[in-house]
């Protein structure tokens, strides 16, 4: 099956628009856009067609990158997407920001993600790239202070971090983790080529969402929180 | 120092032009252009100046994948790099396709990137992520038969195996290598940040090239040959 997906990440300061068919990527075009997303994303989307050479009417469903993230960029990316499925009549599937950028580690152990969420504290989740290479998810999105990821990220074995988190926070992040290895800065920038990937799977195995009912994700808040 | 880099990779069916400076990837964009890659790429470098919110003189230096790759689209990303760094008076540096798609792997260990060389062989080479995150080179860049690539890749080690050369012959060459690990075809797109990235570094040291003598590199022929 072709199922070739278009799909959208905002969540950062990043906007990203991808194709991806069952051949792999078809285009990917990523750009540092803080406080443009809305301006930048339309026309980036018809540049990929154009780059792509198909039309609107061959794209088989849309990924979006749902959150945790920054608040207007998502929402303008989750908007973009819900109305294009609903105006086109093609499926659409939200998939965790976090989730999409574990994709970009390609050898077996832990992943975690980890992403500034502002006033404090980032957006964190942790992962498992199998030896078949799956990726299996050991730990939710979760919101807190980087000093507390070490109790998020409780393992002996190294974990490799990736994120703007990291730009961010880079002590306090690596003094929290037991055994981290920090991923080359290049890897960190979130891809739509990895939401259109995860988003596709899932679109194949019929996995979609309503996209009236589509909402940004958070991340939960840790389980023991301070009082007051 | 902001040494703002535009990266240049069309070494394989894929075109990809990239803007990373200190802060990191500033924009991207990728696209499956088999035979177009002289009609997509000044036209991408011009969306990617206009997404980076930059003029061409705040361009500082340029990056071309060098090879080994496609006869034509080198031809035409060296062509075009050189051009641009004599016309501007800025540095450029070519660097090993290889080499910059081995920069996808972000997790220390072998990584072993494999690109289909036509007729019948492949254009392989061997790197070590360091755990400092370094990347060292361990063979040289080299065209072989992929039922030949277990000589090359002649280790006790996981080798991480990415690049459109599994895409060609999955089965030869995770026969060919002793413990293979094959990397998500997500992250096999030869990619102009990891050329960009890599050249920056350079750059930054003053290991640039002359743009009269940048030759497209093709790969040694493996020490033993058969004869006839």
């Amino acid at each position: 099956m072709p199922m070739r997906v278009l799909g959208i990440e905002s969540a950062t300061l990043y906007g990203s628009v991808a194709i991806v068919a069952e051949e792999g990527i078809l285009v990917e075009i990523t750009a540092l856009v803080p406080m443009r997303h809305l301006e930048w994303l339309l026309p980036a989307i018809d540049q990929a067609l154009r780059d792509a050479g198909i039309s609107r009417s061959q794209v088989d469903g849309l990924a979006v990158s749902a959150g945790p993230g920054g608040f207007t960029g998502l929402r303008i990316g989750i908007a973009t997407a819900a109305t294009w499925a609903r105006a086109m009549g093609i499926p659409l599937v939200g998939v965790s920001t976090l989730e999409a950028l574990a994709g970009a580690c390609g050898t077996p152990g832990l992943v975690a993600p980890v992403l500034d969420a502002k006033r404090g504290e980032v957006a964190a989740a942790l992962f498992r790239r199998e030896e078949d290479m799956g990726l299996t998810r050991l730990r939710e999105d979760t919101l807190l202070p980087p000093e507390a990821l070490g109790e998020l990220l409780s393992t002996d074995e190294p974990v490799l971090l990736l994120g703007d988190g990291l730009a961010r926070w880079p002590e306090a992040i690596q003094r929290a983790v037991r055994l981290p290895r920090v991923a080359p800065p290049v890897l960190w920038t979130p891809r739509a080529a990895l939401v259109a990937t995860l988003g596709r799977e899932r679109l194949l195995r019929g996995q979609g969402h309503d996209p009236y009912r589509l909402l940004p994700l958070y991340g939960r808040r840790p389980a023991v929180e301070k009082i007051g």
